[in-house]
């Protein structure tokens, strides 16, 4: 089969052989692979990454010097199953599946290691428990985005956001317009989206954002159509102040029903939902310092580099950071649904198409936020820049 | 009236005049008030924090060169009232109350702000809706710790630590002793305390925790009773992993709800829960490193300075950092209950007391964990040096 590896950052598409699905694996064709931010990285800075990887247990990670077949945001339909399969879905079925395999007992990040190729080709073995049939006629395109939705459908379920909470998107990359996408289809009516990038802002309008800013211009924190009621540590204190000072006025109120009143009232007075999805140095404790009291900020950019902040402003504004990362299975699941009803549609995160020869072409272009944000590569396409 | 009051770091004892209760506002006679470690900060440390407080919407914390009448930890007993008053309780009712008065609309730190003197006084204003009697015949020196186990026992509650979790607390000065306290009073099973002071293991014993360790020869993590199912990266993937693969053997289970499945029995793969308690650089850096994934830390401890750490860690360990500070006006009820009734005990917290011309000494003696935890300071004893 035919599959674009990249060594030391140089692409170039080889003949492999068919790979053979193991135990519980399942072969598959695939009808089309997104290029991920993490690809990009991977692709320079691989051994950064496996360090990383290391520490945190899995000691399989692509490193510089190794020939891999990236890819783990794919599509595609079946071909043949290995032994002890349940064979559930016939050839030629239309199926997405999480992009890990197990040989023995390791589990393998597919198309992130030399010990599980990824969808930058013809072929891809995957598990066939993490394997789901495509519903509803949903296009090959469209079920490729299920991997990256899936990331931001994880982080928005993390924010927990209201529907009246507002909700702040850092960032307009792929993962960033993935998440206004997805906090929209979550009901969440006030989505204040921010980059530096017009191109950005506009896909981000796209997406659905309600209020989109140019940071270089406008502060984000002062864009929001309701602002909090919380703006500063006084209110935090205040706020309680506020209850306790009006209960007291209650005739017949019992001083310790009081209490136990202020307790409820001032039971998680919500701040607003921030979605990191910049992923550089410094944002985070610019977030910190800008942002509202009693925020919750998530995550979702990854800043490889060793960062700076100052924690007594996270304390002074009680404010949470949740790091995020990947999705479940039944996140995944979800997400393909919400992809094939119709109650999220990613197409404006699709800005191009290329061939496996065109593999090297789309990763530069996306270096560039003016170009592109999502380019899928079609194994079968003889496109060598995207289109 | 007597009271400590600090200029520039030096302490004296000063006849000020009998402040006046203001609108709705009560004049108590000061028992007992604690020495915080905010107070060992503001002393020397004056114009950082309000420097940061101004950032974070308060302008009145105190300044170096002003003189400051220091303490927010106070019981007393009902004095007077000032007008508007509903006069709930009649002279000499012992009682606590929360360190926030208001001036107009403006509420203002009891004990750390020139706006609201504080309780290293023989008198001290407080606000009457945030005033609550003592209940049970609890003691002065118990009713004082209070404030302290407040913010403890809101950070316990922040944690939201399950009976089963295996609850990390790091650092047992006066917080991290008192966030032991409450959380065995919450009944959490596990409780795996860490210092290097000895006397201070001592009294994280004194107060409940389960494992003590000393980090200079053994690691908190290693240490714990039952360690955590989760312990890499791999194991987070395999948590979903196993169960699909487990799943997907069991007969006539449709696929479809097998994800459905993995979806609840992986929700909130619950990770232990950590309390930061010491608020140095690098302590935060230090716990992502080595605390296991799917980790919640809470940080109670306050660096003021800029701290370095590594997001990436944090996100491929799904780590959840939230910061706290204070507590609401219900926590502060329920704690002085749980005293009262006897379900937290503050006894190994408090290792001495002095009298308003001792209070320099015992600022000295703080300094020292070997020798002190939370110092009293009794307006009424003659005490130069912690007893």
């Amino acid at each position: 089969m035919r599959a674009a590896v990249v060594t030391d950052t140089k692409f170039e598409v080889a003949d492999l052989p068919t790979p053979s699905p193991g135990r519980g694996q399942v072969l598959i064709s695939v009808s089309r692979c997104g290029i991920c931010g993490s690809d990009l990285h991977a692709r320079t800075h691989a051994d950064e990454i496996a360090d990383l990887a290391v520490a945190t247990g899995y000691d399989h990670f692509m490193r510089s010097g190794q020939s891999v077949v990236l890819g783990h945001e794919f599509s595609g339909a079946v071909v043949d199953y290995g032994p002890g399969c349940r064979r559930r879905w016939k050839a030629g079925t239309p199926v997405v599946a999480l992009p890990i395999v197990r040989h023995g007992k390791q589990p393998h990040l597919v198309g992130l290691s030399t010990a599980a190729p990824g969808g930058y080709a013809e072929q891809v073995v995957v598990q066939e428990s993490m394997t789901m049939p495509v519903p509803n006629g949903l296009s090959a395109e469209h079920a490729a985005l299920t991997e990256p939705m899936a990331v931001a459908w994880h982080a928005v379920r993390r924010g927990k956001v209201g529907k009246g909470q507002t909700a702040f998107v850092i960032g307009c990359g792929p993962i960033g317009l993935a998440v206004i996408s997805m906090l929209k289809a979550a009901g969440v009516r006030t989505v204040v989206a921010s980059d530096f990038s017009p191109r950005r802002r506009e896909l981000a309008t796209a997406c659905g954002a309600d209020v989109v800013v140019d940071p270089a211009t406008e502060s984000p924190w002062t864009a929001a159509p309701k602002k909090s009621r919380i703006n500063g540590v006084t209110d935090i204190l205040g706020l309680g102040f506020d209850t306790m000072e009006r209960l007291r006025r209650v005739p017949n109120l019992p001083w310790w029903y009081v209490f136990r009143l202020a307790h409820t009232l001032n039971a998680g007075p919500a701040g607003p939902v921030i979605f990191e999805c910049v992923g550089v140095p410094g944002i985070i404790d610019q977030i910190l310092t800008a942002a509202p009291p009693l925020s919750r900020v998530v995550v979702v950019g990854v800043c490889m580099q060793i960062d700076r902040f100052q924690p007594a402003m996270a304390i002074n504004k009680e404010i949470e950071l949740r790091f995020v990362l990947g999705y479940d299975p039944g996140e995944f699941r979800d997400t393909l649904h919400m992809l094939a009803e119709g109650k999220v549609d990613p197409m404006p995160l699709i800005t191009g198409t290329v061939g496996l020869s065109g593999v090297e072409n789309a990763f530069t272009a996306l270096g560039n936020p003016e170009q592109h944000a999502k380019i899928l590569v079609d194994p079968s396409s003889s496109a060598v820049t995207p289109v």
